[in-house]
Formats: structure tokens, C-alpha cells, sequence
């Protein structure tokens, strides 16, 4: 084991510690089975929810994954030993103007054709989707709706879709008002028109570093300057270094993937987003909180947004349908807080108003009550997907290599040996047929020139087996050209 | 007949203005019926086409409308005389910031409640789109869709649907290759687009006067400032004066409504539309050409957009099938010319994409071929519509009142008699559970006071007659108001 603390105090704990010495050790190997949790109750007179407690811990850790009813298995690599964490970015300090360059639409373009595998795509596979269950939604719904409904509907969007919202929110305990919620063409209208709400031209943003590409899109388009704050690869923005940037820089706005950064994966701690949401109201900082993928989560129940801390309406929360549920439909929505009524009126100005029958259809849909059970197989695929992608990784990449096993969504952020090209590989994949994103498509000064991110959207099969150990083969060549490369002068 | 001029030289000229002194002598008086055209024919020794181009004329002038399958009738006032047009405005000249208040808000809510009378929406009746095949055509073409597509046509959406587009152009003559056009949610977005593409922050923009109250709110929005130009109530903008404003002001783009301008109706001739277009790209000034009215029209065919006549790329043409064929469904596109490419990355760092389900719809139901008949069926009704609805200012308003039929779309113009003002009117007439849209809504400086703009939207019948009637008498007691004051000091 690297980089891990070993100091154990509670009977979990020294299970998990023991599980990981045996993995160290080579005892447990990758692919081997853990004795399952009955087992291990019988075995050690422990209760099952201590083991199960050890087990999740040692997942968290990336040593062990669950695979759906049929228990826990080693992923460590060949040796015993997981690859590190990626290193937490340090961007360059100060604000910059944004000038996002052609690299991002060539990259999305190229992830796009069906013969290439897909692993820099921003979409997961479209069957993990109740696409038939929505088309009947689709058709009940429109049959019943009233003709006057076409216009009537015309700005405010369909209401039963925003009081289903409202009731998701309720569902986490939060309390948003039904006409808090604006509906918008997805997520990305709604950051889009919270960021034009709260800043005007020149103004600094804060984002994390790396940043999602579309966030710095947005940024470039109103004019705006970007802020890049380190951004650890578990927890999420360093709240230090953000303080230290609000002091100095006195940014106008921070737009935040609180919730399975893109492409990150970090989640911030609960106790963090709190932290966060109280450093942000003592210098009245609006914070756009992109949260698109908090439904893929893992474990009990879905991390709460920062939003659910917010007492002073300063939090514009943004997600959609189209990562858990409805892709290819395009609703979303923000609930702005206390510039809900501004958001609005920039929604009527710049797209009056969404569909009329695909709103009608995910009233229907989510009315209907089938979308736990949705949610519950979608988050339980893509678990398995994340366990494969970071095992596949762990197995084939070279030493040198950093990754991090996420704990939700389906991106998986890797830091490549010291000296590959992220660029280099892109276009060398690309030729294999195997898209990735690169990494300097997530700053705003094209840095993170050897890290990709990996897309685990799809089910798992020999093809994307195959393709990583491609992949792997690439960055061995690479690593092997850097090697024999004369130092420089 | 007041304005009007009587030279006459054609045989359709003369035929014409002896049925107008007819009419002005009260031989024909409102209501009575001319002459079929087979009677006229063989009464006069005419060919049938003279008849109908001298029909056409009257009509064009105001003066006799046709009714579905019964023919021509005089639609003159009880004098026997019909209304003079609008004058055209005089906006100050200068560029100037726009701030929109929130009159347009308030009235927009106002014309949506359905127990109001509609004359201040902004939307037809839904009663008059296939609905019901619209409908199917989503059901079909969902039931079709594969699931990739739900991903692959994120972002350039539907391929289908932009050949169906590039179609609706080679119809008209027009080459718009089907990589030129962007898939938009509805003209608005189209629009914004474009503005945004064309210009920067503290640009100036050529507007008309009256202009769109959207387009004063898009200004608004990326910081423009707003350089109205003088618009005919019949011909559209005043080209000498855009002359004029080009070279004194150099407006990086001109936003205009070429045919059936909202709110006067306005339809500038094709010639001017060349000449428009040959004047623009002298000095290299974009257009950006809202066209979402134009299959509204009257006659034998629509009339060509000005993008017809562009030769460098220099027009982005806007439109959509809300006012068309599928209010509700937000579906328009812009065929930007040059700046295709970029007016398309803008839309994905937007809203990336449109709504896959809906655009699949309109593609099947326009390559099943009902559109044209059922354009033809809203044609008719518009026109019956619109008849009715200036015939019924010209029965019921008082002296003083100025209105002109306009050649297609579904908005009259009316402006009041001196003194009448437009905002108390729109609070007296909501009262009255009536609204209408203020003559303020459609100026940057809250210009045509004594201004309203009506919509003939609906079915005509007792109710809506009833309603006109009722605002009359509330312009009637305004006229007298205004007299019974005594003269300012």
C-alpha cells in the first residue's frame, strides 16, 4: 500500500486492516473472492454490519469491488498494490480571460461515431435508459394533453413536472418552492443562465481545477474570467486556497461540481459543502452548483447538495434528467434561490420556453413511480462499470500511473507517468478507434497535459477489456519513448 | 377613400377603381358582395385573371375581403370609408441602451389566463395545428428511434429534420445546404444565437419601429445598444433612413422582420428586400433575419426572405414551426451563412442540443406530406381571421383611429386617436377580462403611447366581436375624456 494511513481503532477498522495486509501480502490476489460477509460473521463472532462496514471501507480504498449478487473481489494489481491517488492540481494563481480552443469540439466529435469505443464520451451507454418506458409516458401523456396547454404552458413550463421537482427535493429534505424551479433545455441552460444572472462581463468566476470544459465554454462566451482552484481528486475544492482566492481576487461567482466532479469524480464531504455554502454567504458569493450526477451515487442515499446548507438564497442549484434518466430529452432545471425570478425572466428571453410534450412526458413518468426502481439498477450498473474501468486501469496501466476509483458517476480520472502526452495518446487512440478526453480540455490554460479521463458508460465487456489493455499498451510505448529520449539540454 | 392614390392605367386598375368609387359612393356598402368573378367576366368582357388581380387590390387596399367558398365582400366602415393606415413612426435618432421594464412581463402574464380575451397574445390558437398527427408522428417516430440516437444526435441533432429544412428552402428556390442549418429550441434561440455571434457588448444594433419586444429583451441581455429605424406600416423599414444610420452610426448588425413584422405586419416587397440586402453587405453589416411568419401569407405563394438575395453569406436567417405547425414543441433553426459554424458552437456551450423526441416528430411528419394542406387550412382561417378582426376596428372604432390590414401573419396595428393613451387603455380592457399588447412594449424608449397591437389568433366569433365592441367603447370614452379636459397649460 501507498499513501495509506494504517493507524486502526474500531473492530471494523482492524478487520479491513487485516483484509488489506493479506492483499499486501499477496495472500488475497486480484480476482479472488472475499469470504462472504456470513462467513466472516461465523468466522470472527462479529455482527454482519461491522463486516459489511470493513468491506465498504476497503472498497472505498479501491481494493476490493462488489460485484452485483455475487460478493467482494481483490482488484489490486498484480503486485498487491494499487496505483496512487492523482496529486491535486496547482494551477496558476490570478484570473484569466477564457479562450477555449478547437481541442474540445474536435474531442467530442471524435467520441462520437459508433465504431469508436467510447471512452471520451460525456454520455453513458443509452440503454441503461427506460427509453420504452418514457416513449409510453411520452404517448400517454401527449394524448392527454390539453391543446391550450401548447401555449398556456409557454413560459412557466409544465407545473406538475416542477412540482415533481420540488418533490425530489423533498425526498432529501429539502423544502424548494414549485416556483423556485425554472425549467430549461437540460443542466447546461441553467448554469448557463444562472452564470449571466450573477456576473456581468470581466467579472471572475471561480471554478475547480480541472474544471468541466463546458463551465469554461460558458465562461468565455459572457465574457468572464476564471479562477482555478486546486481541487483534490476525493473531497472535492480546497476551501483554504478558496478563502485565500476570495480575499484576493474577490470573484463575482463559484461554479461547482459538488457531487462527482467532472471529470474529478471527488465528492465533498457533507460537513464540507456546509463549510463551503457559509464561506461563500460571509462574502456573498453566489455559488452555481452543478449537480447532474448526484443520483449515481453509491451506498445508502444521495449526497446532499450544497444547496440543502444554503439559508440566504445564494445557491442557484442546477441538475437535469439527462444523466440518471432521460438523455436525448433535454430537461433540466435550476433552483436559483433568491434570483429566481431573474433566472426566469433570462430563461423567457433567451429560449421562452421548453417543450411542451417531453415536459408533459417526464411529469408522467415520474408520477407513475418507476424511477427508484430505474435509478436503483442504473446506479448498481455503473458501479459495476467504475469497478471494471478502475480495475482495467490498476491491471494494464504502468507504474507511474495515478487514479482514483470514484465514488459515483462514470468518470474516471487518471494521471499518466511523468512525460506522456495526454495529446499524443488522444490522437494515438483515436487511430486504434478508442476516444478519450484529454486532459487540457479541463483548464482554462490547457494544463493537465498527462492526465485523461476515462468514461465507464457503457456495460463492461471483453471489447472495453480489450481496448484498455490498448491503451495501456500506448502509454507503455510512451513511457518507453520518454525513457530513451536524450535528457534536454 | 382618404391617402389614397387614384392614378389607374391597366384594365385590373380601372375594373378596381370604379368598385372603389362604388364603394365610397355607397352604391356597395358593408357587407354586400361584389360581383362573382364568372359575373364580372361575362358582364365586362374580362379575362378571369384581370378580375382577380383587380379583387386582389381592393383587397390588398383594405377595402373587400374574401370569405372561404362564398367570395368578395366590402368590408367598408358605415360612412362607407375606411380607416386611414398608421403613420409611420418617427423614433429619435441615436443609439441607445435598452432597458426593457417590466411591462413586457406583466403583459405577457396578463394575455395568458384563458378566461381573458386573447388580442394581446402572442400565440394563434392552438385549435388550429394538427395536434393529433403531431402526436402520432412522436409516437411513430419514438417507437423508431433507436437508443444511440438519443446520444449521436447530441449536438448536431436530427439529420432528418435538417433535410426536411433544407427542403422547406429548395422549395422557395433557396440553396441552404443541410450543414448550414442549426437545429434551435425555437427561433428565439436561433436569434440569441446569432446576435450573440455577431456582436460584442456595447455594439449597436438596427432595429425597427416598432420592433419586437424579443428582440429588445436579447439586446437588453448581452449589453447592446438599440438604433431604431422608421418602418412602414405596409412596406417595412424606411431604407434611406437605414442608409443614413449605417453610415452615421456603423450598427454592427441590423435584427429586422422582413415579412409580417411583429407588431405593424408589414411585408417589404421583394425588391426592397434585394436592395436591403445589397446595402448591408456594402458595408458588410449583418443580418439577422427573424422569419417565423412567413408561410402566414396571402396570395399564390410566400414571400422570399431577404436571405434569398445574399450572396456573402452575410444573412442569418432565423425561423421555426411554432407559429406553423407545432406551437409548444419549440422547434426553429437559423440558417446563419458564414457564421454557420460558429452560430453552431454557440448553441452547444448554450444549451448543447435540441430535444431528440420532438425533432424526430417534426421530421416524420414533414416527410409524410400533410404539411402543405394543412398549411393551406391555417392560411385560410388566418386570413378569415384577420378580415375579421380589421373589419371590426374599422365598424366599431371611433374617427381618429388609424389601422391597416395587414398582408399576412395575426397581428393588426392600431393606432388610437390622439390623445387616447395605450397603457390606460390595456388596464381598462384587462378589467374587462380583454387584453392587448401596449404600443410601449415595442420601442426601447417606450415610443407609441397611442399605440396597441391586436391578435386574431382565434376562431372568430360572437364573443371576440362582442370583446371588440367593448374595447371601442373604451377608446370611445377615452376620445371623450380627452375632449372634456381642458387644454394644457
Amino acid at each position: 500500500m501507498r499513501d495509506r494511513p494504517t493507524a486502526a481503532s474500531t473492530r471494523f477498522e482492524l478487520l479491513a486492516q487485516e483484509l488489506e495486509q493479506q492483499i499486501a501480502a499477496g495472500v488475497l490476489r486480484a480476482g479472488d473472492r472475499l469470504p462472504s460477509v456470513r462467513q466472516t460473521c461465523a468466522s470472527r463472532g462479529l455482527s454482519p454490519s461491522t463486516v459489511f462496514q470493513a468491506y465498504y471501507l476497503l472498497e472505498s480504498r479501491g481494493l476490493v469491488r462488489a460485484a452485483p449478487r455475487s460478493g467482494y473481489f481483490v482488484t489490486a494489481r498484480a503486485d498487491g498494490v494499487l496505483l496512487s491517488e492523482p496529486k491535486t492540481s496547482e494551477p496558476q494563481s490570478g484570473s484569466q480571460p477564457v479562450e477555449v480552443n478547437d481541442l474540445i469540439y474536435a474531442c467530442l466529435g471524435a467520441a462520437r461515431a459508433r465504431d469508436i469505443v467510447p471512452f471520451g464520451s460525456a454520455f453513458p451507454s443509452p440503454v441503461l435508459f427506460p427509453l420504452d418506458r418514457l416513449r409510453r409516458a411520452l404517448v400517454s401523456s401527449t394524448r392527454r394533453l390539453e391543446p391550450w396547454s401548447m401555449v398556456e404552458d409557454l413560459p412557466p413550463g409544465n407545473l406538475r413536472l416542477k412540482r415533481e421537482i420540488a418533490k425530489l427535493y423533498l425526498r432529501q429534505g429539502m423544502n424548494v418552492a414549485t416556483d423556485e424551479i425554472v425549467l430549461t433545455h437540460g443542466a447546461m441552460e441553467a448554469l448557463n443562465l444562472c452564470l449571466n444572472a450573477v456576473t456581468r462581463p470581466g467579472d471572475a468566476v471561480v471554478v475547480e481545477s480541472p474544471t468541466f470544459y463546458m463551465a469554461l465554454q460558458a465562461l468565455q462566451r459572457l465574457g468572464l474570467r476564471a479562477i482555478e482552484v486546486p481541487t483534490h481528486c476525493r473531497e472535492g475544492i480546497d476551501l483554504g486556497r478558496l478563502a485565500q482566492v476570495i480575499e484576493l481576487y474577490r470573484p463575482n461567482a463559484c461554479w461547482l461540481m459538488t457531487s462527482f466532479q467532472n471529470p474529478l469524480g471527488s465528492l465533498m464531504p457533507e460537513a464540507k459543502k456546509r463549510d463551503l455554502v457559509e464561506l461563500l454567504a460571509r462574502h456573498d458569493v453566489p455559488l452555481i452548483e452543478d449537480d447532474v450526477y448526484s443520483e449515481l451515487y453509491e451506498g445508502p442515499a444521495a449526497p446532499l447538495p450544497a444547496k440543502a446548507y444554503d439559508r440566504r438564497g445564494l445557491v442557484l442549484h442546477c441538475s437535469s434528467f439527462s444523466k440518471c434518466l432521460a438523455p436525448g430529452y433535454r430537461v433540466g432545471w435550476a433552483a436559483p434561490g433568491r434570483l429566481a425570478r431573474e433566472v426566469e425572466r433570462l430563461k423567457l428571453m433567451t429560449s421562452l420556453s421548453g417543450s411542451i410534450p417531453v415536459q408533459a412526458a417526464l411529469a408522467e413518468y415520474l408520477q407513475e413511480g418507476g424511477y427508484d426502481r430505474h435509478l436503483r439498477g442504473l446506479r448498481q450498473s455503473l458501479l459495476t462499470q467504475r469497478n471494471s474501468l478502475f480495475d482495467a486501469v490498476n491491471r494494464h496501466f504502468p507504474d507511474g500511473t495515478r487514479v482514483v476509483r470514484p465514488a459515483g458517476g462514470y468518470f474516471v480520472w487518471v494521471e499518466l507517468p511523468v512525460g506522456v502526452d495526454a495529446m499524443a495518446l488522444h490522437r494515438a487512440a483515436l487511430a486504434q478507434h478508442i476516444s478519450l478526453a484529454p486532459g487540457p480540455m479541463f483548464s482554462a490554460r490547457a494544463e493537465f497535459q498527462h492526465h485523461i479521463r476515462l468514461t465507464c458508460g457503457q456495460l463492461w465487456d471483453e471489447a472495453l477489456e480489450r481496448a484498455m489493455r490498448t491503451l495501456a499498451r500506448l502509454v507503455d510505448d510512451a513511457v518507453r519513448a520518454v525513457a530513451a529520449e536524450p535528457a534536454s539540454v
